[in-house]
């Protein structure tokens, strides 16, 4: 049975007359289509992304294409990943309110997701390639990643509602098939995909990919990655996906959504802080980017504390799942039986993130899937340089990550190897 | 929808005329009907279990009840559980052929599978009480163990298929629960359905239920079993669960059957050896069992060593699946670093059995559902003397999991407990 045998992707002309019907549109919009302005504005790597705009307002309408646009119709891709974006963001919704765009409309036939237009937010990596020190996206997207992720999970949830929810999500395989070859395997061989800045890189790629430690550390994460299905995952968690001004921070595009470990978005988003860090000096023509490194460690230092705060303060107020039951601790008087197994279950999403930071650091310089962070740097040799750096925190976080004991730690280490201490 | 609305029971009585007309039970029984034997023998907890004889032959009918046969109809349990079963059947006897009964007729609605009579099998547990030394079960058991969790694993099945099966077993929610309450934390609190041999036990039960560390441990263990779907599980690999001759072993009523932690059956089986080990001195009036206990503790070493041995041929021979891939190690000419991810593979299984081993160890004890092979023991302190060993190694297995390294190290602690020499 195929629910997407009536696909037909839209287009700036075809998009009022199709969706000038709704109610939900024509509300916000207004209500005669034809006065409708559409744009499309799509410049990630997979869907068509339209901009509606009316004289009531406008909407976002994101619309799933049958293939992966970055690559053509050579690389199929299921459709049904809107409906996975959808659900997650639902969710979402509920346990974290207002981080996420509202929903206005979902059509899972034709793949479209209406939805909020941001505005005057521009996407994150943006603002930080032009050196814009945002004020309050660490205190937001700790307290998402925590809010998320323990509200999702056994912590929290009833049981039957979370595997009837990740037997829901298992069937994002598609885009599990993403993660699970080009983050934890492609960026270690000569896979068909892969590409690097070269031939400056083409030394440390084959030291990388000869590096023993390093890929059976980024099996093993990619083991966790595939069987450990603690809480409903962004699944994509990066500086592209989340839009800012200086008062608001908002998480979009969730449709690598599954049940996967709590550390891999932690992971994956502190990532690319650090990897937003090691470009700055790429970004220098136009002023010392000095300020910047320093508030972008900031970032991660905050993040990281913001998310064990909140992730605690829900431990103590909402830990009503099956997992570490007060009956055994709490109710027993002994509150330190608690803390106890707070500390065990948060030392082990601090060392699997660290891993996880590790490869996205990798995959985003050696895979298919390139930053526009390093990507927008035009002087190849710079560019080297930074990448460079990069990968070489990552290798360390990824091997070592087990006796990595705090983000300062990282932070001093990514701070030596900018200032060349460290080579 | 409520697919089971007609279910009906089986009884001795009807059960020739209900299920006289298929084929398949007319061709191994013979064609009339009439001359079915029937006889009701479930001795387990949940289940209807018949066996059916005629001219031709015998077959077991199984049928699942919608309530836990062993407290009664105030606890509700889907019959559902019987698809499961039937499926996991259906991929046992796929991944280690031989070692499952046949199936010859499976009707969901009324839960029924209809199965190969094992003759003259006995269950393993009454064996082992008995004090017989079985010569194969080692072999077969570790056998059985590393192929149905390789070979169901993203080590080697498509993990298409794995997610897929993932989310049916899903929802096989029901079972879970009882694992999750029942082992992991009934037994460290005053659940209500707990038992105990009493007073004998009331102060090392008051003791474990106040130790911090083991409940910890306890609840670490119940998060990896709810969130560590790395293959299919038996789910409910005891000594209970296996049928045997001198010649033959059989695996039975995986109906607990879901995606689950590797180590899981493998420290299960264990467990019940090592109470096997424990409970000897308890049936000693019918002449010494020093032979039977050095047998159990070479069994442990033995299926260890087996299961080891074989999950190691797997991987060099059977490693199919996305998870580390020979593309990074062997395709690279790096035989190393196979071997470094092998040993890394089976640390972990080893080092989360022996605390799945401890837990199953208490709850056998200290939970609702005890072993014959303590029950059996009539003297109340002979009774107790036996469990409070188990006990006591159960909660070093737990908490001491990442230090220990091996099964004789295992072993020497439990003959040190058995002799008193540890008390």
């Amino acid at each position: 049975m195929n629910s997407y045998k009536d696909f037909i992707a839209l287009s700036p002309e075809t998009l009022p007359a199709r969706l000038g019907g709704l109610a939900a549109l024509k509300q916000r919009i207004g209500a005669d289509a034809k006065a409708w302005k559409t744009r499309e504005v799509g410049d990630g790597n997979l869907n068509l992304v339209f901009i509606v705009e009316g004289p009531k307002g406008a909407v976002v309408v994101k619309q799933a294409l049958p293939y992966v646009r970055l690559v053509g119709d050579s690389w199929p891709l299921p459709l049904k990943r809107s409906f996975f974006e959808y659900h997650a963001l639902s969710r979402q919704a509920e346990r974290d309110p207002g981080m996420v765009p509202e929903i206005f409309h979902f059509d899972a036939g034709q793949a479209i997701i209406v939805m909020e237009f941001l505005s005057p937010h521009i996407i994150l990596r943006r603002a930080l390639i032009a050196g814009q020190e945002l004020p309050k996206i660490a205190k937001d997207l700790g307290l998402f990643l925590a809010r998320t992720l323990f509200r999702g999970s056994d912590l929290c949830l009833d049981t039957k509602i979370r595997k009837a929810d990740l037997a829901l999500f298992a069937d994002n395989v598609a885009l599990c098939d993403i993660t699970e070859s080009l983050v934890f395997s492609d960026p270690y061989y000569d896979a068909k995909l892969n590409r690097h800045t070269a031939p400056q890189l083409d030394g440390i790629v084959k030291e990388l990919r000869a590096d023993r430690d390093l890929k059976v550390a980024a099996q093993r994460l990619k083991h966790i990655f595939a069987a450990t299905p603690e809480t409903l995952l962004h699944g994509d968690l990066h500086t592209g996906s989340v839009m800012v001004t200086a008062e608001q921070t908002r998480v979009i595009d969730p449709e690598f959504a599954f049940y996967g470990p709590m550390a891999f978005d932690v992971g994956m988003l502190l990532a690319n802080f650090w990897m937003s860090y090691f470009s700055q000096s790429g970004h220098e023509t136009a002023g010392n980017r000095a300020s910047m490194r320093r508030y972008l460690l900031k970032v991660t230092v905050d993040i990281w504390e913001i998310f064990r705060d909140e992730f605690s303060r829900l431990w103590h107020g909402e830990r009503t799942g099956i997992l570490y039951q007060r009956s055994l601790f709490e109710d027993q008087g002994d509150m330190l039986a608690s803390e106890q197994a707070l500390d065990l279950v948060l030392h082990g999403i601090w060392v699997d993130m660290l891993g996880f930071a590790g490869v996205e650091m990798h995959r985003r310089i050696l895979g298919l899937a390139h930053n526009a962070d390093f990507e927008t740097i035009a002087d190849a040799d710079l560019r080297a340089r930074c990448e460079t750096k990069a990968l070489k925190l990552g290798r360390h976080l990824a091997v070592n990550r087990s006796h990595i004991h705090s983000i300062l730690e990282v932070n001093k280490l990514a701070e030596r190897l900018e200032k060349d201490i460290v080579t």
